[in-house]
């Protein structure tokens, strides 16, 4: 780390020339007076909450229905890859049910040799590990397969949050009941009031799925499962079923009401895509992005994240200038697999016009596209799995906007 | 990841003889009727809160004055490496400021070339870095010196959390106001009533000291520091200023009334040893822990926490028989410097009596003593900077206390 710290340190001393504009409007001198409190402050409590002054929150749809809908993390207000439990996009069905974890219970059953019922305490009991992985609704992004696209990050990508979870893989919970060698999926199915039900691969859930109980070192909020949610490292977010009640161990998938209604993507020969679980590489510049505003010319620190359903995020290239070059940002360590990896790129704003674009790739090789190479590829008839480089647009007086 | 997590299943596989005994109450067979909710729940929200049904807080002082005081990370119960910021230890002289971030300044001056005043926003638009710190209090674990020790995970190790932190190098806020050759320590002052101050060497300052804004992802907590503080990585808690407001460059440590008064190890010769700002490698068991039970004889997953302000945790190693022999803890990844690395050890409990001990060992080949050592080397008059070997007792009956 420290070779790395300093490294960057580098860096920014040499920036300290740029920064000069940046800092203009720092006062110089002594203050005259106190500005700080010297009352007596609050006492030490029981469960903290943040600060009245802040206001950040997910972005809320305008639906008569908000218990069929979806709320999503400000992106454009993240820092770091961890995001507060309290901003983690939501996507339900059916709403988010109150659940007593005493009375919860997960039944396997199916083709195994041993059904069974665990309750919540024989759960926790199991030897669980815990991950920093990010979910994605397969959907994030899909106003972008159009000329409609979100405004803010948020809108445009904000269906996409970053969690350390815990639980207990599947594999070993799939152990204990036996499944049977003939099952090859699982039906894994909610107990909201949708039952929420997909059909999951025995492969992938023996390789790294979880049953998560934990997520940011407490137990799983309310709107993402509590009291125990399927967690499918990198696949499509709707198949990690939250409130997860029941596997069923089958042989082929179901073709429940979410994988043929929703979650197929249609092909411009009419077909349908089906089972598109991997999220594949995206990126996105969180700052500036659309909705904000810089304040002056001179230098600014653009960063955003990067994140893949395959792995680790290997390069992030960033262009100022419409596409027409690139240049690689800064990862910040760590970049874990299947988690969001943070990148940063120290640019001079001429104050000028300006496009501003991301771009990434991944540990299997892969590279974000443009938008122009998954149309063609894809057609327009798709909702789901768009991941095209997105672009900003720096207007002279400051304000950014989508592009 | 894929490597090491298909090792860990295979001994997963491995243990599921062990957890025959473990799953005992688990009930085989289908369930005759439902037991979810079928009724719609409730819509998405703006900002999520924890589920009605989760009871887990900071453990509070029994005192008079909660404003001059600590409250306790409840480690016993906690997953993963996050520690949730609602849950993040808290030691305020004169408790917790309410500051307006519109208002807050920072003032660096003293041995500088230009003394420049700093509002929240213009740090903000400096370029930030995000890292995964614990940060400990010195007096973590002082009931370890006597008889009288903690009766829980929390009462004795708890003055210790870890967060993702983010914020501007304190380097690039020197480096703009100048800092002079001649200063060889900055004198770092916090808003709240006491103005806290303490000395912090330039080195160290230059080095990895970070001005942080965010936390886990948003603003500061207010018993955080909100809106800034400062962040001084693997140091003692207390230097890590909140509120910070000024940093002024000298030459020589200011002997501030809390590194004189407090915050200094008196030796058994009746020196004191000042300005120990190491936060030497820790381990401890946090399941199973002081207060809690084990429910039946069989598998149990012992599971902790290791960190040390030199770096990477290298090596946790548990004993299960009061210190005769010693087995590798498996550490799960990541494991970063100057962050908690969680432990995990399958443990096949006989039912008998037995004392669980975990020791670390970090980077710099420095493994965390037994108590007798550290009391041969530094007497028990010292109050801070205890880090011996922690060990938790388990009755005949499944209980589990102090040893």
């Amino acid at each position: 780390m420290s070779e790395e710290f300093l490294s960057s340190r580098r860096r920014w001393l040499e920036l300290t020339a740029a920064l000069g504009a940046g800092m203009a409007g720092c006062k110089r001198g002594t203050p005259a007076a106190e500005t700080s409190p010297s009352l007596l402050g609050k006492p030490v409590s029981a469960y903290g909450e943040r600060a009245a002054f802040e206001t950040v929150t997910r972005g809320l749809p305008e639906t008569r229905t908000p218990e069929a809908a979806a709320s999503r993390t400000p992106l454009q207000d993240s820092c770091g890859i961890i995001t507060p439990s309290s901003l983690h996009y939501e996507r339900h069905h059916a709403g988010v049910p109150k659940i007593d974890p005493a009375q919860h219970k997960l039944l396997v059953h199916g083709m195994v040799d041993r059904p069974t019922i665990f309750t919540m305490e024989e759960i926790r009991r199991l030897p669980s590990i815990s991950r920093i992985y990010f979910l994605e609704c397969s959907g994030n992004g899909r106003g972008e397969w159009g000329e409609k696209t979100g405004r803010t990050a948020s809108l445009s990508h904000g269906l996409a949050s970053c969690s350390e979870w815990t639980g207990v893989p599947l594999s070993l919970l799939l152990a204990e009941a036996g499944v049977q060698k003939r099952a090859k999926w699982l039906i894994v199915e909610g107990a909201d009031a949708c039952k929420m039900q997909r059909s999951l691969p025995v492969g992938k859930a023996m390789e790294d799925a979880l049953v998560a109980w934990g997520q940011n070192g407490e137990a799983l909020r309310p709107e993402q499962g509590y009291p125990l949610r399927l967690l499918v490292p990198g696949w499509e977010g709707n198949i990690s079923v939250k409130w997860l009640r029941r596997v069923m161990a089958v042989e082929e998938p179901y073709m429940v009401r979410d994988e043929t209604s929703h979650y197929t993507d249609l092909m411009p020969d009419g077909t349908a895509r089906m089972f598109t679980f991997m999220m594949e590489a995206k990126s996105l510049i969180t700052f500036p992005s659309g909705g904000q505003k810089l304040t002056s010319p001179g230098f600014c620190q653009v960063t955003g994240l990067a994140w893949s359903g395959r792995g680790r995020i290997e390069r992030v290239e960033v262009s100022t200038d419409g596409g027409g070059t690139w240049r690689n940002a800064e990862l910040q360590e760590p970049r874990l697999p299947i988690a969001f990896t943070r990148f940063h790129f120290p640019w001079n704003w001429d104050g000028k016009e300006a496009v501003l674009q991301s771009r990434c790739t991944d540990q299997s090789g892969y590279e974000q596209p443009t938008k122009e190479s998954l149309v063609e590829a894809r057609g327009l008839n798709s909702e789901y799995h768009y991941n095209g480089i997105k672009a900003w647009k720096i207007q002279a007086n400051g304000s950014v906007s989508n592009a």
